[in-house]
């Protein structure tokens, strides 16, 4: 069971996400977060030293998360390669749909940690555990051999790579649509990254 | 000749645009803008009336010379639709390589956009110059035939539109990159784009 400073934690945690997705963290206050969650700002100090550290816990939270649904749907030793990697593609997609906040709250993290002048204390752990996902990739990352369901003539490592994170960025992109020019709505967002997904995976597998 | 109150506004425009590519248009005030630029902050406020109107102009002035410069890229006739669509990403790169201001800005801009409760008074002007960009690409959107160089099976305007946002959304996110983890810089960001590329065509192509 959790103990009371650990349920006060997760309260704060969780007031915080919802103000930094709101607001955008360079607009979040501590004192704002403390009265969300009805506690003092010296409490919040007392736990997380800055709003950088605060950010970056949040962070941990969904990466952890995101990691662990991975892992457990790669899982299956009986997948190819190219199926692995789509049913990356549509757990992202599902995310998409049913946690967006997941990818809004990466975007405005990234934003923020690119115009902070000093790194979070933890950020080394959280950069290995986002190369966590890119590393339960189709496992082309941890050294096995291909199998043979993907072309072995093109550069896999790099092309996982850069589908990936042009994935997410498009996810990104059109969960701020909308919000931002209304041409950007001519066309559904999912056909948009179903079709994303196609070109990839045609690219990938045994011509 | 520019006249005076001209020569002051382009000064006062390009200062704003350095700050804001700097630190963000959220974090950038007027007071310093003004301290840059060498003029009372009174003048800034006589020519814009608040931080959204001049991040406005900034964002015109950039999109202006982007239609500018695709306009005349693209207006070899003797061009097919697949070779103006190659032009169209081969600029994107350039631009990538040469003025990765204009990518980093946008960026900005967008996000600024959508956590702003009003929008800026010229927005729907923007909105129109933006979508340019998209009609100039392969004339597929003035409702021209087709030529035969893309393949006539798939729904080429969606692709194109999608294509389009994806790639600018991978330079955004690439610019990024360094700035935010160093797992990141695992491949080399042009390698990256010119995948992304061959892949468009690929798929547009007739087969």
């Amino acid at each position: 069971m959790k103990s009371n400073k650990e349920k006060r934690q997760d309260n704060i945690k969780e007031e915080a996400r919802k103000l930094f997705i709101k607001k955008n963290i360079e607009q979040a206050t501590f004192a704002e977060i403390a009265k969300n969650s009805k506690v003092g700002e010296a409490t919040i100090y007392r736990n997380y030293p800055n709003k950088g550290e605060l950010a970056m816990v949040v962070a941990m939270d969904y990466v952890t998360d995101l990691v662990n649904d991975l892992e457990e749907r790669l899982s299956n030793k009986k997948d190819t390669h190219i199926v692995k990697f789509e049913k990356l593609l549509d757990y992202y997609i599902e995310v998409f749909i049913n946690k967006p906040d997941y990818f809004i709250y990466m975007e405005h993290f990234d934003n923020f940690i690119a115009h902070s002048s000093e790194k979070p204390s933890d950020f080394n752990e959280y950069e290995k555990s986002l190369y966590n996902i890119v590393k339960v990739l189709c496992d082309v990352y941890s050294g096995e051999k291909l199998d043979n369901s993907i072309d072995a003539n093109i550069n896999v490592e790099m092309a996982v790579y850069t589908f990936n994170i042009t994935f997410i960025s498009l996810c990104q992109k059109l969960l701020l649509r909308g919000k931002i020019t209304s041409t950007d709505l001519r066309f559904d967002a999912i056909d948009e990254l179903k079709l994303m997904k196609k070109i990839y995976i045609d690219y990938l597998k045994v011509k």
